[in-house]
This record gives structure tokens, sequence and C-alpha cells, in this order.
């Protein structure tokens, strides 16, 4: 029998969601709920059904996971609590300084539904985090370094958008070469957010706009850009729609550390990511981890897991005997 | 109370074992255990005692995890299976064809006992292994790749140093840097193990030996060598000594694979090592694993485990909350 899941907000995520679920023939999707109209929205999948998130208490008995697709800021914090105590939810909540009041209100709502849920599932925080916590674990005496990039990120895309005069904007975020191969190089060195990345951004401006204000408004943004070293570069719509229209992503975990009777010796542990899709790749992320949490919850699980919780059998739609044959 | 930790054989791994041990203060070392005379050994850790291996079974209420140290060839089959009645046991049993054989026989003694075990822990088997695993659930539609080296082959080394006219020899396996990045390319190639792999030895031969006998030898070694692009270097017994005295390791596992409505975006994650001291690392890895098989042990987990079983969170000896709000 497949893992029958939901779909709660069909934006990027939502979409990548979908798209995963066609490769995993183990799991279904039974429905998207959308707080649009349902009859205005067209999904992909055939057989599947788009229904208003106003009526989605309704459909407890048919969803085995509900995949809550909404966004950090406002959606989350509300929709997953409200949703755990009826659902095995899973969220992608990325804010990562509010992370344990998320899982206190999520696990009290899990546990009042004797639910599963799971939060902050994707690549970071998701498999950065697993990757940091393991590198932790095996080399006690070292540091960790965490790179994001090359990539587009939305929330500093958006607040080049809302200076006055700017139509679009797209900006990416790189990793520092240099910085990287201070990292890899076992000296351990003193890394600032600033010396770790470079902040590039393409803008396209109205007719006579003041383009020395829009570059300087950009570069002494606080928090956003100040900190940075920040490229700024004006191109037309037709370039930004031609060169600038994906959503790549990725970036590196590093944990360089000592082992031996005197520490003398060192090791490297790297983990990467180059993603052409963040959506995509967050979406296939969630979809093995609600695998997982349906198998959790079958077993009895009850209230808020995380990464850390899940054995990594749990992901895979192999046998046990499988995985130990193929794998190990 | 720290968790009380056996070392069974005292090599190259158990001596790391040792070091790892001091690295984590939640764990002490109480015994190693040694087929030699114990009075002959002496090891590092003051307050610990040198046992015979042959008394080992009156000490099971005195050890929490007994950490194996022998031989995947011929030590483990037997050792492992053997202690896995009387202690929760941990080894690092790498003969991959052999796993789920060496499986069946360590879950029937360790239930026959009532105990936990775990096999095949180090970094592969073990990270890498768990890296494939990700890897593999998270982008089903995709290609693994796992290189190794730059390393030092034991099993290789060895080879060499039973041709005759041979006195020493090291052995470095080493990934093809063209192969590397074909795999890292996203266009999925078909890479055979020759082709991403070359192996360099250095050779300290007999004083009139047949060099380019012995060169022959290696480079037609089946199994070994005769598939690889191998180079031979003859040096002296004070340049092995000097350049070659390391045993470092490494490599690489990589997953490329795809996603979207037409497969569209291809993603690429990489998982790599660089290790200065390839048993001194596996002993930190079989640490940090002892540390959640003794949690998983007194949770009431019998039988037979591997990394596949254990949620990450338990291999840290940090709160669940501290975990969360620091790494996830």
């Amino acid at each position: 029998m497949k893992t029958r899941i939901g779909i709660y907000g069909y934006g990027n995520l939502g979409r990548g969601v979908e798209n995963a679920l066609r490769q995993n023939p183990d799991m279904e999707l039974v429905a998207v709920f959308t707080r649009r109209d349902p009859a205005s929205l067209k999904i992909a999948t055939e057989g599947a059904k788009v229904l208003s998130a106003a009526d989605v208490e309704k459909y407890a008995d048919d969803i085995d996971v509900m995949v809550i697709c909404g966004g950090s800021a406002t959606d989350l914090p509300v929709q997953t609590p409200a949703l755990a105590k009826y659902f095995c939810v899973i969220d992608s909540f990325d804010t990562h300084a509010k992370i344990p009041e998320h899982f206190a209100k999520v696990d009290t709502a899990a546990k009042e539904g004797g639910k599963t849920a799971m939060i902050s599932v994707g690549w970071d925080p998701g498999m950065f985090s697993v990757n940091r916590l393991y590198a932790g674990a095996i080399l006690p005496d070292g540091k960790d370094y965490t790179f994001w990039g090359k990539g587009v990120s939305q929330g500093h895309s958006d607040a080049i958008r809302r200076i006055e005069g700017v139509l679009d904007a797209k900006q990416y975020t790189i990793p520092v070469q240099e910085a990287l191969d201070a990292a890899r190089s076992g000296s351990n060195p003193e890394l600032t957010t600033r010396q770790k990345h470079l902040r590039e951004c393409f803008v396209v401006a109205a007719e006579g706009a003041d383009l020395s204000r829009i570059e300087k408004e950009i570069k002494e943004m606080p928090n956003y850009f100040a900190d940075y070293d920040t490229t700024v570069h004006f191109i037309s719509a037709e370039e930004l729609r031609r060169d600038h229209s994906g959503i790549p992503h990725g970036g590196f975990v590093i944990r360089s550390g000592r082992t031996g009777a005197d520490l003398e010796n060192n090791h490297i542990i790297e983990y990467s990511l180059k993603l052409d899709s963040n959506p995509e790749f967050t979406a296939s992320v969630i979809v093995a981890y609600a695998r997982a949490l349906h198998r959790m919850y079958t077993e009895g699980a009850v209230g808020c897991k995380t990464v850390f919780d899940v054995p990594p059998a749990y992901l895979s739609p192999k046998s046990y005997l499988e995985i130990i044959s193929s794998l190990l």
C-alpha cells in the first residue's frame, strides 16, 4: 500500500514535492490543499484532488503525511502547529534562531493529536545539519565551516526589489574560494561571514533611475549587504530573464579536526551540494523524510521529530537486506 | 556515569580507539584485551587494565561496549559472533561482499545473549555507506560514484611485499582527476574502476634483485593491479621511511541525480574525506557509534545493527535541545 501524501500550499516547493512524488513509486499524491479557489488551480498529477485549505481537517483519514509548503516567516509558525493535531506533518521551517520555539509548539500539537511531526527538513536546515552533527560527533576536537552558494538568495533579491527605482533583481551568494581553501587546509582559521561570502546583484532599474543611488542603497543596506563585499550589475529585463531565471543553490559543510596521542593528525570531512533547483532539491529531501515519518508513526512515535531522529534506513524504499547488501 | 569501553585487540585500530576515547569525556577505557601476554603490553591510558583475551567473558558486567579491533579476513568473522553473546560489540568488518553473512551470524549471537551489536562501522563501510543511502533516497533517478584515495592500501602494499626480491613497499590508490570531474559534471558517465583510480607503488628491492621482473609481476598481478594503470618507483629503505611512513586515506562519494517535471534539473551531492590517519579516523567513527550503541541497548534494542539504524542524534554527547539549537 502506497504512502498517501497531501501537499498544503502549491508554490515552488509544493510543485517540487509533486514532481518528487512521481520519482517515488511507493508514495502517491492524494490531494493539494490551497488557500486559493481550488477551481483556479491546475496540478500535474492525474487522479489527485485540489481542495480548499479551509476543509483540510475533513481529510484526516485520507492522508498519511501532509507536506506543508508555506513560508517560514509567517505561514509555517501558524500552519504546522495547527495541522499537527490532525495529520502527520512535515515542513521545511528554516528560521534557524526560532527552531526551538517552533519545535516546542509543533511537539505539543502533535502529542495532543497522537501524531508524528517533523520540522526543518530540507538541505539547510536538513542535510547540512545532519552533516554538521555527524562530523562533530566523529571529530570532537575540530571546527565547522558552512558556506552557502553559489546560489540565489530569495530574501536578498526581495530586499533589492524594494528599493525605489528597481524593477527586478536577482542576488547570488558566492563562497570565497580563498576562504574555502583555508577551511580545507587544516589550519582551523577564524573566518567571518563576510570573509566567507560575496554578494553579486543583477538589477533591472527603471528608465531614468539614479543608478549610483541604487547601488549605494544596496551596498549600505544593514544586515543584508553592509557586511559583505557586494557587486552590483545593472542589466536589462531581457538579460535578467535570459541569464538569471533559474533558482540554483548549494553550499559546503566542512569540518576540520584532529586526532592522535598529541592531536598530530588532521582530518577534513566535507559535504557539498550543487543544485540546479533549490526548491526541487528541498522537495526531494522532504519526500524521503515523509517516507521515514510515516514509518515512525506506524511504529508508534508521537510528537515532533527532526532529521536527527531518523535512522537513515527509514529514508529508503529498499528492504533492509537490500540496503546492507548494496550500500554498506 | 561514563560509558565503559573495552578494546579487544591492540593494533593500529585499537590504539586509535584508545586515543579517541580521550577526546570523549563521557566514555572511559576500562580494559584492553590482548591475545599476547598482558604483561608485555603497555597502554597509554592510566587506570585501564590490560587483560588476557582468554578471560574476556569474566568481564561481561564491567564493559558497556566492546570494540573489536581485529582484521576482517580471519579475526572478525570469528571474534564478533563469539563476543556478541556476552557483550554489546562493535566492529569495522569491511569485506563488503560478506557483510550479509557476517550480519546474520552476529545477529543470531547477539539475540542469544540479549545484547546489541553493530558491524561494519568506519568510513567505508560506514560514513560512505550512510552517504550513499542518503543521496540515493533523496535523488532516486541518479547514479553513485565512490572514489578512494589518495591513500595507502594495506592489502595492496602487502601483496607487493610478497613478491620475491621485495623488502618493503607502500601502495597508494589515487582517484583520477578526469573521472572525478566527469562524475561531478552531471553527465552520468559510466566509469570502470580502472578509469577511476591509479595505483602508485613505492618499492624497496633487495640488492641485486631483478627490478624489471618485480615491476612486471606487480603490474600483471590479477585483481590487485592488472586492471589498473600502475606506476612503480624503486626507492631506498631510507626514502620509504622518510616519505611514506604515514597511513593517510580518504575518498569521495558523489551522487548525480535529476529532478523536475521533465527531469530537467541536475543536482550533485558530494561527501569527501581527507584523512591523515586512516585507523585513527576509523576509530573516531567507531567511538561515536559506540555511544549510540550503548544508548540503543539501554533502550531495549536487541540484535545486530548497522550505521543505517542509528538516529544521528544518538552519536552526539549533547542534549537534544542543544543539538536542535546549535546544529539544525
